[in-house]
C-alpha cells in the first residue's frame, strides 16, 4: 500500500518529502545497502517532517524533555538501494495520540522513480528517565493536524 | 509471544543462542542503544544459528552464490539496551521453504533475565545478480530439520 | 594547520565544501556525535569533492575498476558535533599521484563557524583484486589540477 | 612498528588482547570492511584492557563522571578485514598522564597471524559538562602501572 496523496490542493498533502544520498558506508559486500540503515532513514524523515511542522525535535528533547522513542518498526524492502543513490523518504504522522505516535514511510529511488521500501514505526513518548509522558499541547495539535483526522485522539 | 521451548531434551532445542556485548558506538544520545542496532545483532543471531547446524554463512555466499537477502524485518522494543550489557540472542528459524526463510528473534539482557526486544526477518535465496533461487539441498535438510515440523514444506 | 585559501579567486579555490546534518544515530550516550563518524564524512567530502570535478566515484569503481583505498587516517577533534547541527565538510586534494592521493579535511560547525575538526587520508587506487594500479589519465589529470602543483607528480 | 613484547614474564605483558568477529554490516561494497569501523574496535580494545585492569568504564562515566574523550585518532590500514573473520585487537596504554592517555592498537587476523591495521588513539579525560579533569587516583595507578614506566607521568 502506498501512501495517498490528496492531488487536489498540495498544501494539504499530509505527507513530507527528504532526500538522502546512499553513502558508501551504508552498503555491505552484497553491493547494496545493509538492510538496517533504512531505519536511520526512516528517522530523518520524521525529524524532518517535524521541523516542516515547526517543531525542532532536538528542542522537544532539550527544552520539553520529551523523547519520541521507538518500540515498534516494521520495514518491508521491495528493491535494493545502491551507493551514491539519490532517495526520496516519503513521510506521514499515520496517527497522533497525546502519548504515542505512529509514522509511515515510503523510500523511492529519484532516479528512475522506483519505490524501495515501506515502513511504519511506533512511538511513546517518554522522558529522559525513560517514563511515558504527554506530548506538549503545541505538539500534540502540529501533529494531530497533520495526522489523518480519524487516526488522531 | 516468547520462543517456546522443548525442556523435556536440550539437545531438540529449536532455538540457538548467541551472546553479544553492547558497544559504546551503538548507543546514542538518550543514552540507549540506538534502534537499529537490534537488526545487526540479530542478523548475528541467524549467522550463529547457521553455524551451529554446520552451515558458514560466508560459504554459502562464496561457493553456492547464495545470499539470504532480508525482504521483511519487524521488531518490537519492550526494554532499552544500555552500554556494556551483555546480551543473549536467541534464534530460531521459524519457517523453512525452498527459496525462502523465515527467523524469529528474541534478545534478552543477561544480568538480570529481562526480555529486551523480539523480532522477525523473513528472507529470500537470491544469486549475487539479485534473482531469487532455490537453497542448496544440504542447507535446505539442514534449515528445515530445524524449524517447527509444519512450517517447512 | 587550517586549510590555505587563496582569496583572490573563488574559481581556483582548490577545496571543495559539502554539507551533513548530523544524524541521531550518529550520537553516543556522551551526548555527541561518536568519533568514527567523522570518517564516513571525511568521506562524503572527498566524493563529493571528486563530483565537483566531474568524476562520479561509483563510476570509477564500476567502470574503470578503479578503487580508492583508504591505507592511512589521522582526525583530529577540537570541539564536539552535536545531533542536527549542520556541518560543512572543506575537502581538498593534498597529493595526487599515479597510485596514490591524499586528501584534507575541515569539519565546520555552520551555525557558529567554529572548526570541529581536521583530517588527513591516504588511498592507493586497487582494483576490485586488491592490487595496486594507476588512476586513469583522465582522472590523474583532474586531480592533479586540484591538487597543489608541488604536491602532484 | 609493532607492539614490543617482554617475552620472559607472561603476567607483565602490557598488552591485552580481545576479539571480534566482523559483522556483515561493518563489510561495503568493495567486500571488506569499511574503514571506520576499526576505529569502533580499538574502543572495544581499549574498554576489555581497562576491565583487565579492573576497571569498568561505564562505572567510570557513570560514578567518576570521568569520560575518556578521543582527541586524535590515527589508524594505518595494512590488509583488509573480510567478512566473519575472527581478529585479535591487541591493545597498549602507551602513555598514562593525570589528565589524558594514549593508547596502541594492533588488529591482527587469527586464522593467518597477520597484521592488518595499527592504530593510536589520544584521549583527554572530561566530565558529562565536557570540561577536562584528573583521573580518578586509583584509575591514575592501575593504568600507569600498566604503561611504559618512562611514558607515565
Amino acid at each position: 500500500m502506498t501512501i495517498v496523496r490528496k492531488p487536489e490542493n498540495e498544501s494539504l498533502l499530509p505527507f513530507h518529502d527528504t532526500s538522502v544520498r546512499v553513502r558508501y558506508a551504508e552498503t555491505d559486500q552484497m553491493g547494496v545497502v545493509y538492510h538496517a540503515n533504512y531505519l536511520i532513514w526512516m528517522e530523518i524523515g520524521r525529524v524532518e517532517l517535524m521541523r516542516s511542522l515547526g517543531v525542532e525535535y532536538k528542542e522537544m528533547e532539550r527544552h520539553d524533555d520529551c523523547h519520541i522513542v521507538v518500540v515498534d518498526v516494521h520495514c518491508r524492502y521491495l528493491r535494493s538501494a545502491r551507493y551514491d543513490e539519490v532517495l526520496r523518504i516519503r513521510t506521514i504522522i499515520s496517527e497522533s495520540r497525546s502519548r504515542s505516535l505512529k509514522f509511515s514511510y515510503e523510500i523511492w529511488r529519484d532516479a528512475d522513480g522506483q519505490l524501495l521500501a515501506t515502513g511504519e514505526t511506533t512511538h511513546v513518548i517518554c522522558g529522559k528517565d525513560g517514563r511515558p509522558k504527554h506530548l506538549p499541547e503545541r505538539h500534540r495539535h502540529l501533529f494531530s493536524a497533520a495526522a489523518p483526522a480519524h487516526k488522531s485522539a
